[in-house]
This record gives structure tokens, sequence and C-alpha cells, in this order.
């Protein structure tokens, strides 16, 4: 049924390619590196700042830069004034000619990116631009916006599920939406499907000194399914890493019949 | 199987939002308003710019404006400095509290925004938004990127799928992506899947008049299955109007059982 796209070089580390959303010099990802150094060579190409809710945006007009920020045994550190997605552009483009990556791993993130936030998710982004380019890919979030986050508790699983993916590879067109929720004692792993809900907007309306209105978005997440006991939500409620595997063909196959009748 | 979330108001002429990725005063919006003023009354609240590849991202850092541009009978137009899907939020959460629309159109878009390219699409990233918020939606795109380019021909057809989508609605979770191949002569609608490709980046790399390097982004698409006769590509090849039922369910079901064992 499905193909295998990528496993292990068994003759050398791997090589990683890290990103995220919140810059390159965020805690969640200084963990990240932490957890991952001692199975494979890092390759970290992130935003020189904050990129939240970039979704797998690219950039097309303006220039993109490019800079090494630092150079050491096994972990090499560039940003980019580009979102995500383009940072994974630059890498596979620019930097990965002779060899391609064996992973993508992106996060942590200051933030879960459960259910439909997968939609809106600048770490999300970067994941499904390395599924579309063939690389095994995950994403990883924490439930927690603190910039104090502990993120400790998390990377022997991150390391676990990282080793995983270099292992046994992920089937062309899929990748992982890991989340962890804000717990000092973890119950493991839970293999899940994406939550059905939506972030619910309450525009917080302020009067512009010059005139007129301007709007701050804000929300809350409404969960249409709480009693579900097989989704990525439950199991964070639950005290429970989330795996959510993900397909990049949207397609609605069941609507196709559907659709011929219409015309 | 499937529930249907929305009908046609029968007994008032429905309430269209639209929105685009190419601005407030694109010509694809101002012909994608011809097409559907005909069938109902048209809440229009796009971009003040162009916002390209902007993906289903949101503005997170900085506060969002609203500002009416014209108001006539049956056609209201607001802009925004947001992204598409801030669009959507904001007339969800602003303009709509009293009604919510019947429908969400989205473009036309200046550019195909066949196969994966849903990923990437503001245009799509706002039929994204709507679909979450239970508003049947389609997004409309023309393979010409020309600012004279000609949508005369499509528009019959975008009407009628207009029309389609406000009889009979949509399944929760689900929207479409319509494109239009460039062609005086289109041979009518095919039902289609996302086809199976990606964008190969070709970076154009310039030297900084200050020192380094920069980057434009460029590429080109690669067909990963020309010859499939049931993919959007193909059926815009052969000149049909390509429509994919989209789903916003991103999870990978057939992987769940694989992944159970990993752990």
């Amino acid at each position: 049924m499905y193909l295998c796209v990528k496993m292990m070089h068994m003759d050398t580390r791997p090589l990683l390619l890290l990103t995220n959303d919140d810059g390159y010099n965020a805690p969640g990802l200084l963990a990240l590196m932490e957890a991952l150094k001692p199975i494979g060579d890092l390759l970290v190409v992130a935003p020189d700042g904050g990129r939240s809710g970039m979704s797998a945006a690219i950039t097309v007009s303006q220039p993109l830069e490019l800079r090494l920020v630092s150079e050491s045994e096994g972990v090499t550190v560039y940003k980019s004034n580009g979102t995500p997605v383009d940072c994974v552009k630059l890498a596979l483009g620019q930097l990965c000619k002779e060899r391609a990556p064996d992973a993508l791993f992106s996060g942590i993130n200051h933030g879960t990116n459960a259910s439909v936030a997968i939609h809106y998710s600048g770490t999300l982004g970067a994941v499904i631009e390395a599924c579309l380019n063939r690389i095994p890919a995950a994403g990883f979030s924490l439930d927690d916006h603190d910039h104090q986050a502990d993120f400790s508790p998390s990377l022997p699983y991150i390391q676990q599920i990282a080793t995983r993916v270099l292992e046994r590879g992920l089937p062309f067109g899929t990748c992982l939406n890991v989340n962890v929720p804000k717990c000092s004692a973890l119950k493991g792993v839970r293999i899940c499907r994406q939550t059905k809900g939506r972030w619910i907007e309450e525009f917080d309306q302020r009067k512009h000194p010059k005139g007129g209105n301007y709007y701050w978005l804000t929300g809350n997440f409404h969960n249409d399914e709480p009693e579900s006991t097989d989704t990525d939500m439950t199991a964070m409620r639950e005290g429970y890493i989330s795996v959510v595997p993900s397909q990049i063909d949207m397609t609605a196959y069941d609507l196709i019949p559907v659709l011929n009748d219409w015309f």
C-alpha cells in the first residue's frame, strides 16, 4: 500500500534539518537541538524572529537572506528573514545540494498545534514543505506559551519519535504532528486523529488615535468533540503526547462521486 | 454518511462573502463580483494589496484594520491590512454577527492553485478558514498571471459552481478548489483529485551591495504523475475546469495502525 521513501543511512550519522516558527534562538528550538544532537548532525535553518501563525506561507515579494549564525562539531545554525517554509526551501535548495537531510524536525513550538492548528502553524508549514519534498518530517509543539516553559519532560519522547522516523521512514505524502501537554508526569505516546474544532474569534476592538477602529486577533478554541477518545486533544488532556499522522493530499475522495452528479 | 451544513435561504437573496489574495481591486476579484452579483448580495472583505503565497497565515503580532471602501445596492466592499484568513475572520467576527454568509467564494486568483498549491495559496487559505467555520466555500483560480488576463470564459462556469454550492451545500469539513485553464474554448467542468507534485526551487542568488548574498524565490512545478487521467493538472491540460473537493481533516488514517506498532 505505502512506499517508504527514506531510511537512515546506516554508514554515517543522520543529517537532521531543524527549523521552527519562534526564531533561531527560541528556547524550544534549543531544547530540540539538545534532544536530537545525540542521534544526528544538525543543520538548523530558522527564522530570525517570531513567525507564529505563518502557516505554509512563502515570501514572493521580497528577497530572502540566509546568514550563518554559528558552526560547531555536528551543529550548524543559519537564520533567515523568511517564513518557516522559506527556511526549508533555502536549506534544501542552497545548503543541501550534495546531501539531502535524512529528516526534518520542527519546533519545539511554544504553544499547541493540535487539532486544526495544523492549518495555521508555521511549525507545521515547515513540516508540510519537507513532506512535499519527500523528506520524513515531524513537528513538535508544547502546550505552554511561557518563554520559561519546561521542555525537559518531553525530550526523551521526542528523541524516541525522531529515532523511529529515522529507522522506519514515513510513507510518501505523510508527516507527523506531535503535541505535548503541559505536564511534568507524561504518561507516554498516543497515536491519534485530528480533533474536529475551530478557533472562535473575539476581536479586541480599539479606537485608533487618528480615528476609526483597529482590532487585535484573539480567540478561544472550541472542541467539537470533547468526548471522543481517539483525538489529539483528548490524548493531551489525559497526559499523553499526541502523534497525528497527517497527509498532504487534501482531496475529499468520498465527495468526488457526489460532485459528479452536480454537472 | 455526510451531513450537509448549509442550504440557501429560500426567502431572501443569499449573502455571499468574497475575498482573495491579490487585493480588493484586483481584476480577478472584480470579475468574480460580476459573476456572482446576479445570484446574491455580496460582502467583499479583501486585503488592501497583494497577499499571494500567504497560505492560511494569520496576523498575531500587529493590529488589524478594516475599512469600508464602497457600498452600493447589493455590493459592500471592505479592505484590510491582514491576510486572506484575517479577512474571513474579521468578516465573520465583526461584520456578520447577525447573519452568517451563505457561502464564501475566494478569487479569482491570478495564477493556478492546482495540485499542492492549496498548501501555499492565500486564496485557498481563506477557503479553508470558511470551511472550518462551517461555511460552504470554494476558491477559484485562473492559470494566467497576466494583469490583463481574460476571466470572461470562466465566468458562466463559476456562476454555475457557486449556484450548486448554494443549492446543495457542502458536507462539513469539505470545500472546493476550482482551477481554470488559460483557454478561450473551455470544454466544461471535471471533478478531480489533487495532483501529486511539488515546486522545485531554483533560487536566484544575487550579491548584496553591502556584502553577502540574497535570494529571490523562483521555481518550477514538477508533476509526479503527468499520465494520470483523474488529476486536476490533467483536466486543465485538456481544457477542463478542475474541481477538487478538499477536506480540512489532514489525518492519514491508514497510518494510525502502522504507528501504533512503533511504541
